[in-house]
């Protein structure tokens, strides 16, 4: 289980025809009436060309966050973005929302639709708006299908993606559960409605939970999770114009048993408050929810054999260091060589070097795996010939640490590596 | 003929044993002995990883620029790139230079070495200054090899790059030749001795003038040139340690021959002045010179087999324009639909869209070829059925404009497709 594994939704999935290869395509995810505190969140792409889904789900957060209704449900769709579509796909994404807030019994503001797949293609819209029925009628009677739900966001994913967590807070078990979708155009730069605007590619994660929370702290803690997850991530250096992450919570979380507090009873949870540990726990659990669904996106990367993950340290500051993580892990150089099991760190560190971020060679260093292959600007003698680079070079999971000075700032990246098979699937899918 | 070409040149090349190969791998470029006027300019990566070389030559244009003697020779070698080598490599360089300095009978402060090839390994100096007698040693008995110095200097290059202009100035006949490099780790951004560092990879470019010119004004134009040329190409968004643009002059342009003027009797040209007709009819054909070099990279690119122009216009600057469109000739997805001869048009105004530059899509169009797939943010119908545009992507060399609005700003670059083959020469070639 996973989008339904917290108390409070269901999902149900259905071959609406819009991908070409006839398979399962449109997914909803609903919050069950009357739960006991409900919330939302998102995050979107920072891209300046926008999924007509993500112009309107922006203005649905907006009116949340302003004391309006938390979404209740998710339309989500793959074979068609709906982006750079101009008015006419705006109106096709309300005819969806329309449709399916009238199968669901809720107001039209209160569905968040979402698509991925060829972007500047007008929807089919009959045929989304045609499958909602059936989509609320399994839901009616009590489908459950959420692996179901993770398969139909898919688009040249290979594997579905999902994610749970169950953390006890203030003697209850809060859970969190969630589903993703990316594979090539993922260079996530979303966006930050609690802050200012941050990097985060189409990479769609929905993500439901129990726990009870207001919706300003819980588009807080999933700024905060996004920051330190899915915009770590690049597949192809290429942010979408749909990328999207959802949380929706119902509050139905319950007491864990026997253990003490407020929930112990069986009751609803309390509404957790900010700066509280409960808050803490709970952002802590959603961070490590939306970086394994991350880790998951980039080991699916289009064509991707192996992922590597760089740290840089020593810098500035933070965001000088991810600049330079980021310049590292998108160099198409650095990225075959992983391919190639080279230890070519004259690309890495060449690659750090093009960030805009001055550093003084001198005091830099580079270490692989567990060697150290170039210290105070220089290469060390004997470190190519160290048997354990090349163990390091050919593992599912390639690390290495750049220094790049004595300063306070770190970040870290993944990317993965580069194939002829990443080309084949580009040069002849159209997204 | 190539950097030989102006009067007042000589070169010659052999093969040192730096390239694994055993191909031709060492160039010596001088400047003959009393030239009317000599001057030299230089314009450097601004990666912050530079090659000994590198390092050195900006010593060498300052000192230049202050009134010191104008560079005399230029050293090159392929093979080994001398870069993150420390001390040593800078040693390395400067026996480089003694030892070429002590053959020509200079200072080795006027002979620029240059070194392409693997970053990190310390330069096989014994073999390069072993070598350097029997380079000046062929040059005095009147070598003139600059088709062999075209080939030394070359690494995954398919075919060596030159290029000539003959152009009349004040009557004389001034020539400009030059040879170059490049093929991967290509996207120059070249530094800007006389203005603002400005973005600008291995490229190593030679250029050779007999032109009467200032080494201050030298600069200038050149750095004109580069940010016009090499600066706007792109093949792998990685700019190297080692790119450099030089040239030297000699001042030795002759008259035209009956013309009239000052070189109409065959004297030597009069130097030329800032602002003056003639300084603009140099620099005009000095960028000629670079953009041809620069288009020649570009259509050599590892693995390329097209390459794609993109203009953007209608930007609030110049800046903003050339943000957005190295964002298109960088991003992977692009490329890829490139190779596949697919009008995936989407992927280029997300491209653009992901450069950090607000703009309006209902004031964006997109016109490939002829055709305009793409107005005022919405798709145009049946543009994708246009034969034309199926011609147009299957052309060797494809052309895009962008608008972004109403903005006096525009910006152009030249990328190249990428290719299954791209991959297989980066996963194994150590650069």
């Amino acid at each position: 289980m996973s989008i339904t594994y917290p108390r409070g939704f269901r999902a149900a999935a259905v071959k609406a025809g819009i991908k070409p290869s006839g398979k399962i395509d449109l997914a909803l995810i609903v919050r069950e009436r009357g739960a006991a505190h409900a919330a939302s969140a998102a995050a979107f792409t920072t891209n300046q060309i926008l999924g007509a889904p993500v112009i309107i789900g922006q203005e649905q957060r907006a009116a949340t966050l302003k004391g309006g209704a938390a979404l209740r449900a998710v339309l989500v769709n793959a074979g068609n973005s709906n982006a750079a579509t101009g008015e006419q796909g705006l109106a096709d994404a309300r005819a969806c929302m329309k449709a399916a807030a009238e199968a669901i019994g809720c107001a039209a503001g209160e569905v968040l639709v979402s698509s991925t797949g060829v972007i500047g293609r007008l929807l089919p819209t009959a045929k989304i708006t045609g499958a909602v029925a059936g989509l609320a009628a399994a839901l009616a009677q009590g489908a459950d299908a959420d692996a179901a739900a993770a398969a139909a966001i898919m688009t040249t994913d290979l594997v579905a993606k999902t994610a749970r967590r169950e953390v006890e807070i203030n003697g209850c078990r809060v859970r969190i559960g969630a589903i993703a979708k990316g594979s090539g155009m993922i260079a996530p730069k979303l966006d930050c409605a609690s802050g200012p605007p941050r990097p985060s590619a189409t990479m769609l994660a929905f993500i439901t939970t129990d726990a009870a929370i207001e919706s300003r702290d819980l588009q807080r803690v999933l700024d905060e999770a996004c920051a330190g997850s899915f915009n770590r991530v690049s597949v192809d250096n290429h942010p979408s114009c749909s990328d999207s992450a959802i949380v929706l919570a119902s509050g139905e979380a319950r007491g864990a048993g026997g253990a003490g507090g407020a929930g112990a009873d069986g009751a609803a949870m309390a509404v957790l408050k900010p700066g509280s540990a409960g808050m803490a726990a709970f952002g802590a659990a959603l961070a490590e929810v939306c970086t394994d669904l991350a880790t998951q996106i980039v080991v699916d990367g289009e064509g991707a054999t192996r992922i590597f993950k760089v740290r840089v340290t020593g810098a500035a500051s933070d965001a000088e260091a991810e600049r330079m993580a980021r310049e590292v892990v998108n160099s198409p150089l650095v990225k075959c060589a992983i391919h190639g099991r080279d230890p070519n760190w004259g690309r890495i560190v060449t690659a750090a070097g093009n960030a805009g971020v001055k550093f003084d060679p001198s005091g830099a260093s580079l270490t692989i795996g567990a060697v150290e292959v170039y210290r105070a600007g220089v290469p060390l003698p004997h470190a190519l010939d160290d048997p354990r680079l090349a163990d390091a070079m050919a593992g599912k999971r390639v690390e290495c640490e750049l220094v790049v000075g004595r300063g306070p700032g770190s970040a870290w990246m993944i990317g993965c590596d580069l194939s002829a098979q990443y080309v084949s699937i580009n040069a002849d899918y159209t997204t």
